[in-house]
C-alpha cells in the first residue's frame, strides 16, 4: 500500500490570515470541488500566507501486518534501477529508502554496527499477512535480478527496528564524522524513471568535487538528499559545496525535476524557484502573496521575495 | 491498489493567464515544495483563473490482473456499511460503486437485462493475480458478513464488462425513464464513516418527497449522486426537487462533508460555497481571483462571484 506524499494527506487546515480572520480551508470529505483549493495553497507556503493552527489529516488503519527488508548493492545505479522496477511493476511497497555506501560507513562508525559497507535499500510493506508475504517475495526477486545481495526481511517489530536502524541513525552518523563540522542537506526530486541516472551522476560529482556527501534518499518518491559535511569557516570548501549544489539543482531541473522535494524555498532557493518555474509563474505567486498579505507581515523575505 | 482522486494525479499544467502569460505550474517530479502549489490552485478553478491548455498526469502501469465483482443488498445501509468496512480494513480495492434499487430497475428497463432489483455494489481490483484473488476473497467475506448476496467476480475482460454494464448504463437508463424529462444530478461527498447514514437518510428523504431519484455513488470516496428525473415546466415538482437538494447539502455539511465532490460550484452552488466555508474563506478566494484576473475576463459570474 502506498499513501502518497504528506501534502496529499492533508484534508483541511485552520489558518489565521494576515487580516486576523480565521478560516477553515476544507472539511473531512476525501474529495471536494468547492471553490479554489485553499488547503493546498497553504501546504508548503512556509508561513508566508498565514499561520496554520490546526491540520486535519487522512488516517489509515494500522496494517494487519508490516514487513521490513534490507538489501545491499555494490552498484549504486543498479540499486536505484531496482527501485524503479519495483514501482513500475506496481509492487505494493509502503516505503523504499536508499542509504549509499558512504552513509552506511558513517552508521557503522557511529552506531558500532557491522553492516556490509555497500549501498543499501530499506523497504517496508503493509497489508494482510498473505499479501505482505507475497509482495516481499516479489520485491526480493526483482532486487536479486538487479544484483541485490544479502536480502533480509522480518515482520517482527523488534527485528524490523534493527533492520531500519541504519536509516534512523544516518543523519546523526554523518554529522558525527567530522567533529566541529556542520551539515548542509540538499533536496531534489526527479521523475522516478530518471532517478538512477540522477543519483549516479550526482555521486560521480561528489567524488570529483572531493566533498564528504553521503546520499540518503526517499527513492520511492524520486526524492533524495546529499548530506554534505562542511566546515563553514573553510571558504574554499564552502565554495566547492555551493558549486556542487548548483550543479545538482541544474541536473534535477534538466530532468524535469524540482529544486526541492520537501525542504522548500526559504531564502536560499529563491533564485532556483525563478529558474525552475520562470518569471511569469513567480509573478503569479507574488500576486497571490500580495493579495493575501498586502502588508508583507507573514514570514517576510521568503519564497517569493525579490532579491 | 487505490490511485486517489483525479486531482491528486495532476503533476503539472500549462495555463494561459488572463494577462496573456503562459506558465507551467510544475514539473514531472512526484513531490515538490517549490513555492505555492499553483497546480492545485488551477485544478477545479472552473476556468475562472486562466485557460488550462496542457495537463501532465501521473501514470500507472496496466495491472497484471484486474478483477470485477458485483453483489446485491436488500438493505441500503448495509451495502454502504460494507464499503466502509472494506476501506477501513485496508482491503486493496481500486474502485467501489453503488447503484441503488431504483437505478437497477431503470437499467433493467433500459438495457433489457434481468438484474435482481436490489441495491448493488460494483467493485474492481488491480494487482498481481495472486494478490487480486486474495483481495477478492477478502472483500467477498466482508460483503457477505454485511448481508451481501449473489456475489460474482471475474478476471476475464468480457465478463468484467458484463458485470459493470449496469454502472455504465445507469445515467442513460435513469434519463430514459420518463420521456421528455430532464435529469438534475446532485453531488455531495461526506466522510466515509458517515456515508451509510447520509445515503440512508437521503433515500428516506427521496421517498418522503415523492421524487424519482435513483442514487449512484462513487462510494469508495464518500461521494454520491442523486440523479433526479424532473420535468422543468412542472413548477411544483421543481420546487420539491430544489428543497430536497437544499436538505441534502445541509445534511452533507452537517456531517463535515462538502456541497460538491466533483461537479464544482458554477453558478448554482455559490450560496452553498459561502455556507460551507464561510465568508472569510470566500473573501480569500475572491482576493485570489482579483489578483490573478483583475479585469474579470475568465468565466465571469462563477464560483466566487457576488450574487
Amino acid at each position: 500500500m502506498r499513501y502518497g506524499a504528506m501534502r496529499e494527506l492533508v484534508l483541511s487546515m485552520k489558518v489565521v490570515l494576515p487580516n486576523g480572520a480565521i478560516i477553515e480551508t476544507g472539511g473531512r470529505a476525501r474529495k471536494t470541488s468547492a471553490g479554489y483549493d485553499l488547503t493546498h495553497l497553504f501546504v508548503g507556503s512556509e508561513g508566508t500566507l498565514g499561520v496554520i493552527s490546526e491540520i486535519t489529516l487522512k488516517l489509515f488503519g494500522v496494517p494487519e501486518c508490516t514487513a521490513a527488508a534490507t538489501v545491499q548493492f555494490s552498484n549504486l545505479h543498479s540499486a536505484v534501477s531496482a527501485v524503479t522496477a519495483i514501482i513500475q511493476l506496481g509492487v505494493g511497497v509502503a516505503r523504499i529508502e536508499l542509504i549509499d555506501k558512504a552513509a552506511v560507513a558513517a552508521v557503522n562508525a557511529y552506531s558500532n554496527t557491522s553492516l556490509l559497507e555497500e549501498n543499501m535499500l530499506l523497504l517496508e510493506f503493509h497489508g494482510s499477512e498473505y499479501v505482505v508475504n507475497h509482495e516481499v517475495a516479489l520485491a526480493a526477486s526483482i532486487l536479486a535480478e538487479h544484483g541485490g545481495t544479502g536480502f533480509m526481511s522480518s515482520t517482527d517489530q523488534s527485528q524490523r527496528t534493527v533492520l531500519w536502524q541504519a536509516r534512523h541513525d544516518a543523519a546523526w552518523a554523518i554529522r558525527a564524522q567530522r567533529p566541529g563540522s556542520q551539515i548542509f542537506v540538499t533536496d531534489v526530486c526527479v521523475p522516478i524513471s530518471l532517478l538512477a541516472n540522477c543519483i549516479t551522476e550526482t555521486h560521480a560529482d561528489i567524488t570529483a568535487t572531493g566533498i564528504l556527501g553521503p546520499i540518503v534518499g526517499h527513492v520511492g518518491d524520486g526524492n533524495f538528499h546529499v548530506v554534505v559535511v562542511v566546515s563553514p569557516e573553510d571558504e574554499e570548501e564552502m565554495s566547492r559545496v555551493e558549486s556542487f549544489n548548483e550543479r545538482l539543482i541544474a541536473r534535477a531541473l534538466s530532468m524535469g525535476g524540482t529544486c526541492t522535494g520537501e525542504h522548500g524555498i526559504g531564502v536560499g532557493k529563491i533564485p532556483h524557484l525563478l529558474h525552475e518555474l520562470g518569471p511569469d509563474a513567480v509573478s503569479l505567486m507574488r500576486a497571490i502573496k500580495s493579495a493575501i498579505d498586502p502588508m508583507g507581515i507573514m514570514n517576510p523575505g521568503k519564497v517569493t521575495a525579490e532579491q
